[in-house]
């Protein structure tokens, strides 16, 4: 346990634009034990424990609000067991994505769900992440098979199993991912992973309007192509990753495409996605099979928002995260675009166009009380119209503490009764990382 | 509501070997507000409620083992929307399976979570099916996206959102999927649907022995070819289908394939599979585009059982429901193989190859005790087994009443009181599905 200023400094933020707040004390786990010895402790005491995985939540996940004990899980680090026959892998919940998908390329294996930070993959179970790759791998939610857990008293569990099918009992593997640290933390997880495909290749193009490549790739999922990212990113996006990594993209509406499959059948799904881009009007179709454009091209996108802020030294900024039907994603852009044209920030949008999803980057002077402002009141406003479009306020990044008006919006008192019936049941103390959610 | 006698006998069992048992009335709903008001009548006066809709249960989950009433979905079958651009589809609880294909293949869409019966979507989610297709498109867990479901006390609730990515609070889609009509009684699904692939072709081919048939099939999915349905069966089960459908299949342990794509990529899948299976000795590999031999062999495959137990009538039957890692099939097969052989009771077996999951069917004469009660016993002993090799007790029937032991020990006390406290938190009458599960 540390009190070190430091320490508590860097446990009390994280990616998100709320306000930074300092934990009681920093506890560094080092084994399932330490995490049980620290539950039954603060459960006996009444203290908060909040889950640290690396800090990069953009929800405000990890904030201790309520005071308490930050319990850090990132020295839990080992990978425990690679299983290529089985195609899965065993984790402890501080190893991060990177290093998991470095050690797993030796057995020509890797791990699909990809949120772009390289955060731990305990953190990234807990908020539910997804990402770029979602629409051919799925999120979190499809990814983890099995989790071992600790209880808000200490009690260990262990949920699922390393199969591919499991009917047994509650999924309580899929209540605790995505359930913030709110009702148990999890200590290990077994992942699916994938062999890597034989052939992996990029695809870039532009178009006149953000409406038309949002429109272009809405018909690529309907024809049912294979993609294994499809991503759109507006103008602003763009010019911030020419200036910040000197690439030479045109400075247009753009969408990213990237195919896994045989020698054959890249080169199949490649040719049919500039079929039909071409009729949105798609320009500078460029596809590339080689390994080191093919990195470059996502590196281009992955950096966009960091790319934004590297632009504005001194700037703050607000991430929005709305998911739609994905036969309304022009419209909720154009809904974005609206709500965000003339106020005091700058903004520049991208997303996951094939799932319907999309992220807008706010920026505005962090000193600057009115952009902040502003921005909140923006991002709230889209939130409102993606739910009155059947969407969701948080396509992937989770409820934390920014969203849990709109999760009331959302989904309305009588679900978030059952939810609060589940947290009360499972954390009766409400030491779990209390103040999130809920 | 209803006490006619012949309405009781027909809620009073389903397709497991479980004794029957009459509810004491049955109530057909008509509507979501039919299932709110029985649940809060049942609520106040105790009366236990069972979720029905066709029967076709294996696990015993619709029969009233503590009396009340049956609450027949099977007339809530209603398709309320279906929406080609967003690949989803809105549908009552009663819907059946076939019903609601033959309507999305209008637009050219299906529905992919294929268990064999032509089931209710409202059971299919409840008990967490799965089955052929699952190795290409996922279990109800991966394909419902949202669910209006009724909670003990009448309540409405509405979990998940119609879209691809949707990380508002806890999963309660999930939590609903697979909880057997013991949490909630679902009323409408909003389901994942797929186009209808641009071509379908079909595989089979035979082998030596049963375990290079399973051999094969693991050397595929390692291989990461993207087969839709990669299943096995052996001697007994093809010599049956032979009898009953007067087909002339080798009788060999054959596997058979269903291969999803564009017309050049199922003609690469079939050649990629049929190198591999050769390694593993196949003979006879045959394969056709043609759609009615597809569906004949499709056919065989879906009807054996039900051939096995119409080639000796009077006959009744229990199935095993296993799931293990990939790379232990082989071994969990032989090992069933090794405790049926000598037993008071014929079997056969076939599997879901590529999700390392299979089925026994064991044939015992319906007044044999003798042979009712090794059955059972020889399914303990290979659940056991099962789980010992880091296996499911159930990787698609659910648990019922028949696996609730096999539960306990698959996931011990302490995960099984986390179960136990949310039943408890959400039906805290126990009055929904009460002895199912745990």
């Amino acid at each position: 346990m540390t009190q070190n200023a430091t320490e508590l400094d860097r446990h009390g933020r994280d990616e998100s634009s709320q306000p930074a707040v300092r934990p009681d004390a920093v506890v560094m786990a080092r084994s399932t034990e330490d995490v049980q010895l620290v539950l039954r402790r603060c459960s006996a005491e009444g203290v908060p424990v909040v889950p640290f995985g690396v800090g990069s939540s953009l929800e405000g996940h990890v904030l201790p609000i309520e005071g308490g004990i930050s319990l850090d899980l990132s020295a839990m680090d080992a990978i425990l067991d690679v299983r290529p026959e089985d195609l899965l892998a065993v984790v402890q919940a501080g190893v991060r994505r990177i290093p998991l998908n470095e050690h797993l390329a030796k057995d020509g294996l890797f791990f699909t769900v990809d949120p772009g930070a390289d955060a731990t993959l305990g953190g990234m179970a807990a908020t539910g992440a997804s990402g770029t790759t979602t629409v051919r791998y799925g999120a979190m939610r499809d990814n983890v098979l099995a989790l071992t857990a600790i209880l808000a008293d200490g009690t260990l569990i262990r949920t699922g199993r390393p199969t591919r099918k499991d009917s047994a009992g509650y999924d309580l593997t899929r209540l605790l991912v995505g359930s913030e640290g709110t009702l148990a933390v999890i200590t290990e997880l077994t992942l699916r992973v994938f062999g890597i495909p034989e052939r992996m290749s990029a695809a870039y193009c532009t178009f006149d309007s953000l409406a038309d490549a949002v429109a272009a790739a809405t018909a690529v999922v309907r024809l049912g192509i294979p993609v294994a990212r499809c991503e759109f990113m507006d103008v602003p996006s763009i010019r911030a990753v020419n200036a910040f990594q000197g690439t030479t993209l045109t400075e247009a509406p753009s969408l990213f495409f990237e195919f896994h499959g045989t020698k054959a059948g890249v080169v199949e799904q490649a040719e049919e996605t500039q079929e039909v881009v071409a009729q949105f009007g798609a320009s500078d179709f460029a596809w590339t099979a080689d390994e080191r454009e093919r990195r470059q091209l996502w590196q281009a996108r992955h950096n966009a928002f960091h790319a934004g802020l590297a632009a504005r030294p001194g700037s703050a900024w607000l991430t929005t995260d709305a998911a739609v039907p994905m036969s309304r994603l022009a419209d909720a852009v154009a809904c974005a675009e609206e709500i965000f044209t003339g106020q005091p920030f700058t903004w520049s949008m991208l997303g996951h166009a094939a799932d319907g999803s999309f992220h807008a980057g706010l920026l505005y002077d962090a000193q600057d009380e009115v952009g902040a402002s502003a921005a909140k009141q923006a991002s709230w406003a889209l939130t409102t119209r993606v739910v009155e479009m059947g969407g969701t306020c948080t396509g992937e990044h989770g409820i934390g503490i920014g969203k849990r008006e709109a999760l009331v919006a959302q989904v309305g008192d009588a679900t978030i009764g059952a939810m609060r019936a589940i947290k009360q049941a499972l954390d009766p103390g409400n030491i779990l990382n209390p103040g999130k959610v809920l």
